[in-house]
């Protein structure tokens, strides 16, 4: 198995845990065969298709290659029909999550690099590859984004690109330090989950009444 | 009248139609006369706008064409002013709208494959064309987009899309290929409205409690 | 200090005062850190980077200049700690977002016919660029967008941007133009918040009670 062999498989593993997140999603929604479906889909490759987009890779490679249209659709097949049995599997969707997680934001960063981005921008492109399918499959349901409020999810990711994109500027060998950076986000993330880390909420002004907040409130942007 | 302008006419159709209830949509959430406008936009563009950016055809039709920006203002001020005399209409709308349905799916998927877009994505973008407009509508009014649970409506699409596509890769002349994919569509949509069809809800598990699976929920994708 | 950096330092002003607002968003939402952060640099920059994607000017602005993430950042970290300073200061920002949106609104149009589209699309664009920020704002916490129902905003964009397109076809000299443009979408917005003007509503329809609207409802577009 070649280096490239590894990555390829490695990314179907995460986009193919990304779509079961999705349709469970779906179908504790109780929506219909197709919504599941697009649920799966949008949470495997909506990070991915914005990068594409931004970074002028296009057709996006969930478009260009069909491993990323027929691997969302059998997690949601499955998910769909063997929903009460994936219940169980509660711990390992979550440990392939975290690797899903790492893998995306540290291939998202180098190939926002590889598209000639500066390294800041490449960061985030990274960290928005890993978080952004989850948002959108959360938006589709009318929920607040979990990555918005989550215990730390994004700051793993962020962490696992930095590293990527660091080691790349110096210059370090690239394959070693992708490893380190999804390693890093993959144990974040898990000690989030195990230990309960969370990110600091701002802290309420004592004399601050909620609904005067109300005020601050513009159209714009 | 030549072929090309009686496809432009209908996709103008469609635009109409579909601004048509976008503008509904706004009336009945009470927006102001630009919110009632932005929602006739995005219904009657956001799916193809979605498809040109993922095939690279920058500037989108959207834009680059003044028809498609001032068919959605006519529908969403026609709306804004004689929304009760337009749920009169209520039946032709939706014949309209399935009509509208076929023929976006059917040039959707046809673009994307003159882009080199490999088949499955190809239909793929052709119901993403279809049925995109009406989820940023629905999303924009902050609702589940109803095509995530309604009756058979992108799967209609998807089969329009798919008749277009395997014609244009056998190949069949394209026209009449075409005509076939929108009628199937069409009849399908017709058949879903008049006869109650429906997509598969996923069967609850007897022995699971709804809020039992919040632990399914994790944030990634 | 020349024209452009003139410009440039304005965009950025706009860029912190519209992160500023959604950073307050994000606060009042009760997000985290990285919540907070998001709202900032989505409400900065989303209405760029899309017109940036509709244009083909890839990667947007919003990633190829390190400015425009730093910014938000800045923003998001100074809303999280002083946030109820911050609002001893709503009036000024009020001020700012009228500015920002009208440089916004003027900016976007005159870099959208820079890129070729026709008049009518680079309004449109011009207006989306100024608006397009809040709106992704309020998704991201399923709040229906204030644009669509708050007071003039939008159309004050709309006024703005169609001064700078029209001096720039007659053609006038492009610096005053874009000056008065802006100061035409500053005194919109900043007279309907000190007199509360309002785009109307559609008249609900006397016999028709709010429920039967439903049947109008499709899932299409």
């Amino acid at each position: 198995m070649t280096a490239e062999t590894f990555v390829l498989a490695l990314d179907l593993v995460g986009t193919f845990v990304f779509a079961l997140s999705g349709a469970m999603v779906g179908v504790r929604h109780r929506l219909d065969l197709f919504g599941v479906l697009v649920l799966s889909f949008a949470a495997a490759t909506a990070g991915g298709i914005f990068r594409d987009l931004v970074i002028g890779a296009v057709p996006p490679a969930a478009f260009a290659d069909w491993r990323y249209i027929v691997v969302p659709v059998v997690a949601g097949f499955a998910t769909f029909w063997w929903h009460p049995r994936l219940r169980r599997l509660h711990s390992p969707v979550l440990v392939f999550d975290a690797a899903g997680l790492g893998l995306f934001a540290v291939s998202g960063a180098l190939k926002a690099l590889a598209f000639g981005l500066n390294p800041v921008a490449a960061v985030l492109l990274g960290m928005i590859t890993g978080v952004g399918g989850g948002m959108v499959r959360d938006l589709l349901v009318t929920e607040v984004p979990s990555v918005l409020h989550a215990e730390v999810y994004a700051v793993a990711a962020l962490a696992g690109a930095a590293v990527a994109v660091a080691g790349h500027q110096l210059p370090l060998p690239s394959a070693p330090v992708a490893i380190v950076g999804v390693a890093l986000c993959f144990g974040l993330r898990l000690g989030a989950i195990r230990r309960g880390w969370e990110l600091p909420v701002a802290p309420r002004a004592g004399q601050v009444a909620d609904d005067e907040y109300n005020d601050d409130r513009t159209a714009g942007g």
